[in-house]
């Protein structure tokens, strides 16, 4: 989609806060430049940079009439539940009647609501839901390539960096000329690369069945890098976590670790467990699947300064024993070489 | 139910052996005075419990014809995937022109099927389709009872005697006078109990939040014994295990142990861990939300005989430490003794 000009505006109503509008962080950082605007009626005259910290000065409007030349209205949000806040409802009915696509992550689908249905079809736009599936298929565990090196980003907690680290380490592979994909798991991802599967959509049953499909179509890729999702001990969504890891059936993982977090994001009741405590978790139930190390650690240091994310990087390299970075701070580059050693090492093997 | 005449007919057409019919098993076993027959044209004139090993003289027919008293027809099979066998569908086409209930716990819903929806509202049949749900909460792990014991089946593979095991150690509790319930958390056991959340069906981000809502409901009890599902290694169906696992946060556990299997069903190419390897998965992800330690382990010794159950009980008895039993062949009294001593402890607490 290089060198499309910009026609999406980004619906954060109420939500412009990096925490909230995830998805629309997401998109401002990896297609930035198809981005007209953010829409956000309760937000001040800022821009994208100044309220998310991405996007640079995209511009936060108040009403579609500012964004003329636009054609698609992206929500840029993932809330809890997946709920559309009602607040929305208002713009998205208007750019639906402007014919418009409108494209949702939300678990509430825009096209089973029956008001927007309705005005689609009369106005011809779009509705475009991305969690919407019909996975049915079971997991087998079988016709796995050897020769297709399957990575996987994970972590203690939502919303830590697990689809930035493992886009950033598959495009720094490819950079290098290796043949990497990312695979996308959510629903950021599969806006990002367009293609990809809504794992915490899927029915309970099938969901290592939709991850494994994901990777049997993939592999004449030497790299996949599958995104990670929730994690092993998040009270909601522990079961996506495992599911995909068992579906993906990683030969190594890059540990995500947000910088001084110390309590599930949203459940200030529930304390996140130790690094170590974590890794140890992941290292048992992916080997209880298939064979699986840790190929380094994604350090997440938004908001913290150059001293701290220096000690944090040291403490957590000499803790575990692996190369660390920010990918967003410093690039990926040591987890690029990590991967190209366990290939080279793989092929020699 | 108890006291109702036979009017239920469980269609187990070319499934008519025990682990592709466990539903029917599970009917027979717990609601068999209201079943009059095995509906499966294929198998031979002989009765459930030669067939199954369950259902006594439960006679098997090959068409409804041979039950003009019936009312109900059941399909009693749990296919991978939760899909309708074709050889079914003449069958439950029939029962529909009679103007019958038909019950499901499969995947695909027959109200969505557009032949037998259509020919229902012909007749005036009902169609029940237990998996279907519409959970959208996620779990917040707050106002869960200190005073109620929450128990909880596991093991390290599908069709092992979860679903028994909750609900003899339920009943027996019951018979001695504790407030017990179980809680149902798959088709065949929301069948035997009238109520429950089918967590393998639910959308993967709320799998936890369904079964909290289940606990929620039911904490006026003194126990909660809840069905496992799945296993924490199983290839297809792990997300739904640790999803379960972490929306009931079980004070103890209730290790399933199926005697003689060395491979995951259906699955073969896939080795089981040990007992005490699978033992140490369950601790390591039950204990991460909740302490939580295991109660005893319930032996599924199906088909062995007394000599060889003898000597895997004291094994597995001195392996883990733990009382063990096999809930059908000696009957729970270990399992409620020990949650019994839990009871009296908490409450010493």
């Amino acid at each position: 989609m290089d060198g499309m000009k910009p026609h999406i505006i980004i619906l954060t109503e109420g939500h412009s806060e990096p925490n909230t509008a995830k998805t629309a962080a997401g998109i401002l950082r990896y297609r930035g430049g198809e981005v007209a605007a953010l829409l956000d009626s309760t937000a001040p005259r800022a821009t994208a940079g100044e309220l998310l910290g991405v996007g640079d000065d995209v511009p936060v409007i108040h009403s579609l009439n500012e964004a003329p030349d636009a054609d698609t209205l992206l929500i840029g949000v993932a809330t809890t539940g997946g709920q559309l806040p009602p607040s929305m409802r208002a713009h998205i009915r208007e750019a639906i009647q402007r014919g418009w696509e409108i494209i949702s992550g939300l678990h509430a689908f825009l096209s089973d609501d029956e008001e927007f249905a309705g005005l689609a079809r009369q106005s011809g736009a779009t509705l475009t839901d991305l969690r919407r599936n019909t996975e049915r298929d079971v997991a087998r565990r079988e016709g796995l390539r050897h020769d297709c090196l399957r990575l996987h980003t994970v972590g203690p907690d939502c919303g830590i960096g697990k689809m930035v680290a493992a886009l950033e380490l598959a495009r720094g592979l490819t950079a290098e000329g290796i043949a990497a994909k990312f695979i996308a798991t959510g629903q950021t991802g599969i806006m990002i690369e367009g293609d990809g599967c809504p794992v915490d959509a899927v029915v309970a049953d099938f969901i290592s069945g939709a991850v494994e499909k994901q990777i049997l179509s993939q592999q004449h890729h030497d790299v996949l890098v599958v995104e990670g999702q929730g994690s092993l001990i998040h009270p909601c969504y522990s079961g996506v976590t495992l599911g995909l890891l068992h579906g993906c059936l990683p030969h190594a993982l890059v540990l995500c670790h947000p910088l001084g977090r110390t309590h599930v994001k949203g459940l200030e009741h529930i304390p996140l467990p130790s690094l170590d405590e974590t890794a140890e978790l992941y290292r048992g139930l992916a080997n209880a699947a298939h064979p699986c190390h840790f190929l380094g650690v994604a350090i997440n240091s938004r908001g913290a300064d150059e001293a701290a994310f220096a000690a944090e990087k040291n403490r957590v390299e000499t803790l575990l024993g692996l190369p660390a970075c920010d990918v967003v701070r410093e690039g990926p580059g040591v987890l690029v070489t990590a991967a190209r050693r366990l290939l080279a090492e793989r092929e020699g093997a």
